[in-house]
């Protein structure tokens, strides 16, 4: 039975997917400093093994054959899900999947080197080999998958995510920002003015913030038995789902930055906790992509831990395990402040959505060929000023060379952030509608409720529906820039 | 050409055993305690994939083209390397060892239940099975190697050993320490009479007890940016050359037991990160075998750590680190403790070649036929009585079930363990005549002229010679009890 074989290469891809997921995580948190070498050349031969053996040519003849087959639901389900792995990885030729690995390869290793310099000159020439190849690699999938170029890039992270019903969606977001950010700005400052806000004070020791994070995360429903925290350079939510791995840093004279790191990066891990273990060795048991994972880190960070109820039950939380007593509004101030800035990954939820949606901007017009590479910072600092009011002119470091994103070669994935942002106000909205007490429930602590619901439609799931389906599914309706708006004027509006 | 497929096939097994081995230490130091399944699916997987790739029949080819091939003097000895390691891993049909590991984990299992139980007979018919096992696999590999059968088991752990050089050795240390325990037990009787020990009384915090491991093994020449410390159930040495992963675990009311296992282990780390590193991925750029590492282990743990010089060099550390002040003697009187035990791996230096022979003469009468598992408890107590005056009747979870090596099929390591003590032994000797300053270096933390003669004799040499050339060529002479014997003498000879 050729299922049966599919089943089995699901088996040996998960080992090796296993073996890449904790050597990363390991080398990010426990390897010794000289070990990187040999880790880079094990990786690297693991990662050729396991594409290898993904895009064997047998594997196109099993799908075939097992469509033939008499399946169960879930079977068939996961044999779908084979079918468009299988096309995403083999729809671009070996030779040119050679070339641009190396091409990205060198772009971000001179990307590493020069963003610190600020030189733009000295990057350009390998950033516009990098669009050249975006825009070969968007023909090619597009011809593969019978998409359009851009929505083809976007394939890759969430399936059915089109530009055709983002855009209207962004633009709308994007026409209700520009008035919104000065507005929350005039209401922060006016509260800032009646009462300054109280910074900071004290020196807190990494053991007790350590202790705060893992008593918050495991309130939140993170499972200790499947995984851990330690520490690294950068957070992240790596391992695998029997064993997730969450990573912070630490500063002592701020608890708010690694605790909220934490909770977003537990929103990470529930997701990945709580996918149906019986298909983990199939495409189908993998979490959805990455605007549905983002949906989940923000629903944790951003509709929970950033919620002002959440604070009325975790400031006694905070006072037991750092010893300081602040009022609710004392830490609000921190948790909600919002400031126009030129980094996207400092950005606070209000001003955030204006970073991507002026990368997605710049993005379909790069891969459409009707902007060149050259052009960029003049477009940038163009839409800088429009959007967020703020000039990056000659500041290449903390304009276009901020990201690693485009010298790496992923076109089409900054979409994904507000999109996650988006569908995380969405399934919260839904979730007030059919459970009243969600708010209540933040208040006093109580996730139960909520993590059943968000089980049941989101990480149960899988990679059973598209990204759009899934949410629909979940929420009932498609994609509705309202929920997100409506969350911002609540929590930001005065 | 053949030899540079070798060498590729060299870098792609790297690779797994690198996975393998950070897997394995992760697994035992930083994994969540419900990953076990996944990992013990992912190491069985990964595990399958080296051994069918090592095993490719394509690679008998590469051998024999490759010696024809013109090679330099490194290539063609990795080419012996090569050859030597396919064919011990290829010398048994498939189809044996698929029966052989079905039994090994079943027999394994049941004597992790059954050892607790005091149940040999319950644990007998999977070990009678084992032992038929043995004999065939014994039969194959001698036929297969042109070797005595036990010498074909020796030689998977130690290339070289054969009972014939090993078996007179063995009697002649049997005999001297027959006699020289109670010699050792009643010069150290008078002196406790004399001075009373002085037991450990203090609480010793974990971080402290780490520190001064840390201290401790960096000052004998552990590499920290290739290796760490961590804490484990097992101490064990593993990880890979450039990223050796050491663990202890502790005690607060003992600080030596923790220290004197992180020593041993260093000994087995400088092997693995002083090996040579050009040959990292061919057989011949590994440690040499079992017997060999023991050496290195046993040189930093009862050489150099268990050495009263090394305490006028340690004790300030010692003090420096726990806060606590002893004498030389105080100390000594635990370093260089003896006593008679019915347990292997809690027998000191001069009872600990006892336990081996007696596993060494049963190992060989079982598998040549002659002694039966079911009178391994009979044969075990007579033993016992005669070499060290204890009896084990009844007694088999501290007798013959004490060990997991019979259970998982592996005859014929035993003798490394001795061999090990031995060499390490001889090793300090031929220091001590070309360094005179051997001791007093010791006495001042010095080891740098050590360790340089340990790298260019031992470390540098990969598995360039068979075991006892090795030995040979660092010391000048073959395996010579007298070297041990001189040192137990001088050490507990009163």
């Amino acid at each position: 039975m050729s299922f049966a074989k599919l089943d089995e290469i699901g088996r040996k891809l998960e080992a090796l997917e296993h073996a890449l997921a904790i050597l990363g995580a390991d080398e990010a948190t426990h390897m010794a400093p000289g070990g990187g070498e040999k880790r880079a050349e094990a990786l690297a031969a693991l990662a050729g093994m396991y594409h290898r053996q993904a895009i064997a040519p047998e594997i196109a003849d099993w799908i075939a054959a097992a469509e033939q087959e008499v399946l169960n639901e879930n079977q068939a389900a996961a044999l779908g899900e084979f079918r468009r792995q299988y096309t995403n990885m083999t729809c671009l030729p070996p030779e040119f999947v050679e070339r641009q690995t190396g091409a990205r390869l060198r772009c971000e290793q001179l990307w590493r080197d020069l963003r610190a310099k600020n030189d733009w000159g000295g990057f350009l020439p390998a950033l516009s080999g990098i669009v050249e190849l975006v825009r070969e690699e968007a023909a090619l999938r597009a011809d593969a998958l019978g998409l359009e170029p851009y929505d083809a890039l976007m394939e890759q992270y969430d399936p059915g995510n089109r530009v055709a019903e983002i855009a209207p969606i962004f633009t709308e977001l994007k026409a209700f920002l520009r008035d919104f950010v000065p507005q929350a700005l005039a209401v922060q400052q006016k509260r800032l003015e009646k009462t300054p806000r109280r910074e900071l004070s004290g020196t807190y020791p990494v053991d007790k913030q350590r202790e705060l994070g893992l008593a918050m995360m495991t309130a939140v429903g993170f499972d200790l038995t499947h995984g851990s925290l330690s520490v690294s350079h950068h957070p992240f939510c790596g391992g695998v789902p029997t064993d997730v791995r969450i990573t912070t840093r630490y500063k002592t004279s701020d608890f708010l930055s690694a605790l909220m790191g934490v909770l977003h990066e537990t929103g990470h891990a529930l997701y990945e906790q709580n996918l149906p273990k019986e298909w983990s060795h199939w495409p189908l048991g993998k979490a959805r992509g990455m605007a549905v994972h983002e949906s989940q880190s923000l629903f944790v960070e951003m509709q929970l831990a950033r919620n002002p109820a959440f604070w009325r039950w975790a400031l006694p939380f905070v006072e037991r395990h750092l010893g300081e007593s602040w009022s609710i509004d004392d830490i609000l101030a921190h948790v909600l402040h919002v400031e126009r800035g030129l980094i996207r990954v400092e950005a606070d939820e209000v001003t955030y959505p204006l970073h991507v949606i002026l990368r997605f901007e710049l993005e379909q017009e790069l891969v459409a060929g009707r902007l060149e590479a050259a052009d960029i910072p003049d477009a940038w600092d163009a839409k800088m000023r429009d959007y967020l009011g703020l000039s990056t002119a000659g500041n290449f470091q903390d304009g276009p060379m901020q990201d690693v994103h485009w010298p790496a070669g992923a076109f089409g994935y900054f979409p994904s952030y507000t999109l996650g942002a988006m569908m995380a106000a969405q399934q919260a909205a839904a979730l007030r509608r059919e459970h009243q007490a969600f708010d209540d429930d933040i208040a006093q602590g109580r996730f139960e409720a909520i993590n059943n619901w968000r089980r049941q439609r989101i990480w149960s799931q899988g990679s059973r529906w598209s990204t759009p389906e899934l949410l629909e599914r979940a929420t009932g309706e498609r994609l509705n820039a309202a929920h997100f708006i409506d969350h911002l004027k609540t929590r930001y509006g005065g």
